[in-house]
């Protein structure tokens, strides 16, 4: 029974985190630390959480109870999560950061848990991928085998949860109801973690990302379209698919439907769908931002950090089917 | 190990029971029967059970395979429940009935779990309460000790699956999206259930009760306000809650906090609120209309029916906190 | 062609304000001043304005334009609009101040067009009434010539930007998106303008008001029962709201339809039933909480101190029907 | 004064027709055919119409009414319009048809009011294009002069209008809450129309084509991906969209800015914006379904077809700038 406390406990995913952490079997909450809500109950700011049995503790209370053995969910903001890190590492924890900072770091492993589960298992620190490149490199890196594409095109429809919980006028209901707005047109802080991550596992292409906010509070499509000099070979495509994910007990293909936000809510698993229409690939892929693309991997990455089945706790036993 | 068929299984309440049943450590899932769905896997029609192992079955399947000992929850159309309960009853199932057809049969136990927990275990058919007259019930009948008000108003909000499934334009993404409205403005089917319900546990008084359709998928909030010839101790109303619902797994009074949709969606439970405002009595009760107001009312009824615990299989040991 | 400036132009009302008067044939646009907003487009911040011919002006701006004869509405924060007004009104400007700074101040004349035009016309000042009394008022007023009922309810249900446009946690699309909450339950700033206004027009009676946010960007439906110890005539009421608005062009009553907040979204109108239940009077009043609740009521207001006909611009004649 | 009827008036491009013409200044509305709705008045079952002084007609209401020198709006079920569109041609009226009969028809013009006004002049006969067709053809034959692409990526993202008011199952809110989904992922009906307008104005190329339904009731993004062979000159890309829609008043090229959904909810505006990516162009394009892709687009074609000016009660005078 591992503790697992939460740095930066007061966000959208930290507070997925706390919802899964709290039902599963082999792991305990520890210290949920948050600057901000210190001494709030948990459940009088997150309704989800109406019934949980955890208050919100100040700034520094991780590092005063981390031991050994513990891990530590980094869930704060970019650029402040490094120097906490590496603390909680020295006082002998494992550490999970849901920020950017160490996802450009070669020493550290990235966590995207379907492509790099052995070098995550002896891992003590591990760069939590974003959710954009999760359901990007879910859907991509199958066709690695096909060699490069000419062009990737991927266009993502995201809810606005994954812009975080700190207000800011363009995450106000009133702008995002009624609208679809595509953003970062001039650049967006995910298309370097896309390429990287593509690169990394020999799927590196020419590539162009576009993310948009939907109205929705948290779900994520991607469709992501490799287009090549020739036509590849349907039955190839679909079994490169069924090969790729084949041990995963979070990704499922579906062929006679649409993948759909509504089917991954609230889960860890990710849907996908390859077509090939003519020279390009359509691959899409739909996960929940707050689940596969945060804090379910977070908690899949603890698992195999700790030599625990990869999917405990994440719903597979319970889950519907 | 009891197994439980569904007749009229694709509309949403039936899938809200079967998602419940699904998980229900001592229930099986017995025959799904859908006329319109049948052969069809259910997680192609309903995406939150997109992994369930089931298939829609076509009619007549239920009775087909019922036996005594089974329980069937009668999720069809309001009309055609009688016929079909009566059928299953004589094969010497169970039945708890969602629709409207045997709430007004004195003959029929009426499955207001936290309010009629003794009849109920006794039951071999239960008419399991509509939504709007189960929040408003459990909102107004711990009052029932200070005397009759002279006026009861009952302000609901309701989300659109209380609608059902069947389409219909008032139940459009386009109609229900930005706009809220009143509806039964002159007399709606579910007033004289409240009111039959206020009698029969000594709570009877002249009723305005008012519906209205809010932009959400589902969830319900229920202000109900008695007005007095005086001012009720505001420790008394407090106290009259408290013991009301003092052995419930289900029901939850929130002092310093207001009762919100969003705390109860996907659970049996019910949030609620009393505040004495001068010689008016303010009761909030927030349940979700398809959980504590259809599927999981029923699956608490067949618990009480077959001597489980009532919240066996309903999220409380599992339940965050 | 008087000129109307907007001091706190970058708020939701203030925008809807803009809208308007850009499109009134008698008004002009003048100086649009936020502090936070200086410099940038206004069709830039709101897309809805995105081909509107103006930018925001710095701090000081409105002070430094004004003329006697110009109109300033005042769309600032509540406790920074008291200053500033006085300031415009002694450069000899009329002033429509929109936050709640005058709105219990005697000297300051009370802006609900419909009940107090009178006044109205000849006032340099006017405190235009918040959103929530805007509709009660309408909905309880004609029944003052009743007497005083023994008990007024009020279950308010509002769209979010009522709530302003500076970012909170509360208004993120993700808090409201998917939950029916009420507010302000142990007390709100609006109850005591409600209850002076109802004072003040001959219908005071104990109120017990509660406000609620659904998930609306925009619009109000305000449910007012007032509970009397006889029966009213349903006749009797029917035709006492039938007089108190003959004259107004802008508050409709409906008979056998529901007063439905998308049919009164982006004009001044108020939709209107009122229903005889026993010895309770319901009346629903639908109003654009931005419209007729804020910027609508404003302009209406400017006609009338301008003594230009009171519907100019405000889409009596241009709207369908 | 030319009378326009609309034929299929009970859907939702009809009722938006019905606004745009009850405030055009120079065309009258006609007789409003509706077999289902007959009787009843229009702002009965449509709120944003509650004031329009209109009724529904029966069944060959319009065919009766109709004269030479009038125009018949079609905006029936694909399938009907044909026959129905040749009787009106041949009691003398102009017909533009939002439907799809004659969108195939060498014989009919197509009415994509930017591209072919001149034949559009001249027509009694308009097939009105689809609404992802337009938002596409718009996005993408600017760049005909640039050579055919070797792909085509077309990924839509369209409000919920777009399938019509007759109810199903997937148009229910809460089917369309929550969720974002492609559909037609085996083929949609839209894609033949998009690949024979390209072809026609010269832009035909490879095209994979992609629609999702996101929870908006109105309201439409494209985002057109074309990827070449080398990488075309930002400039001249700019430069081929300043002067394809130079001297149109309803598209608007925005370079800072996302081109946004509730930038054009209500107008006939297309908003654009086109950025070189490597070698893919990205061009996204932004218009109301219902206003551009359907009702507005017909009324800018009866002004075409009538020798009016083309923006003729479009709101170019009096929108807000």
């Amino acid at each position: 029974m591992s503790r697992v406390h939460v740095w930066g406990a007061a966000g959208y995913a930290a507070s997925e985190a706390i919802r899964v952490l709290h039902g599963h079997p082999l792991l305990e909450v520890g210290v949920l630390e948050s600057r901000s809500h210190a001494g709030a109950r948990v459940g009088e700011h997150f309704p989800a959480l109406r019934t949980a049995p955890y208050r919100f503790a100040g700034e520094g209370a991780v590092l005063a109870a981390v031991h050994s053995g513990d891990v530590v969910l980094c869930a704060g903001a970019h650029g402040e999560a490094r120097a906490r890190a590496e603390a909680f590492l020295q006082a002998g924890a494992r550490v999970v950061d849901l920020s950017a900072d160490f996802r450009f770091d070669d020493a550290v492993t990235y966590g995207l848990a379907e492509w790099n589960a052995a070098a995550i298992a002896g891992a003590r620190l591990v760069a939590n991928p974003g959710c954009y490149p999760t359901a990007t490199l879910l859907a991509l890196l199958p066709l690695a085998r096909f060699g490069a594409p000419l062009q990737i095109v991927v266009d993502a429809k995201s809810g606005i949860t994954g812009a975080g919980r700190t207000p800011s006028v363009g995450a106000l209901f009133a702008e995002v109801a009624n609208d679809v707005r595509a953003y970062g047109l001039d650049g967006h802080r995910h298309q370097p973690e896309i390429e990287r991550g593509l690169a990394a596992f020999g799927a590196g292409a020419p590539l162009a990302f576009t993310p948009h906010v939907v109205p929705l509070a948290r779900g994520m499509l991607v469709d992501a379209y490799a287009v090549y000099d020739r036509e590849l070979d349907a039955d190839a495509v679909r079994a490169a698919f069924a090969q790729s994910y084949a041990g995963s007990p979070f990704v499922r293909m579906v062929d006679d439907l649409a993948p759909s936000v509504a089917a991954v809510i609230g889960t860890n698993d990710a849907e996908l769908r390859a077509d090939v229409l003519g020279r390009t690939v359509r691959v899409l892929c739909a996960i929940d931002n707050l689940g596969k693309g945060a804090a379910g991997q977070a908690v899949q990455n603890v698992n195999l950090m700790l030599g625990l089945p990869e999917h405990t706790g994440l719903g597979v036993a319970e889950r519907v089917g």
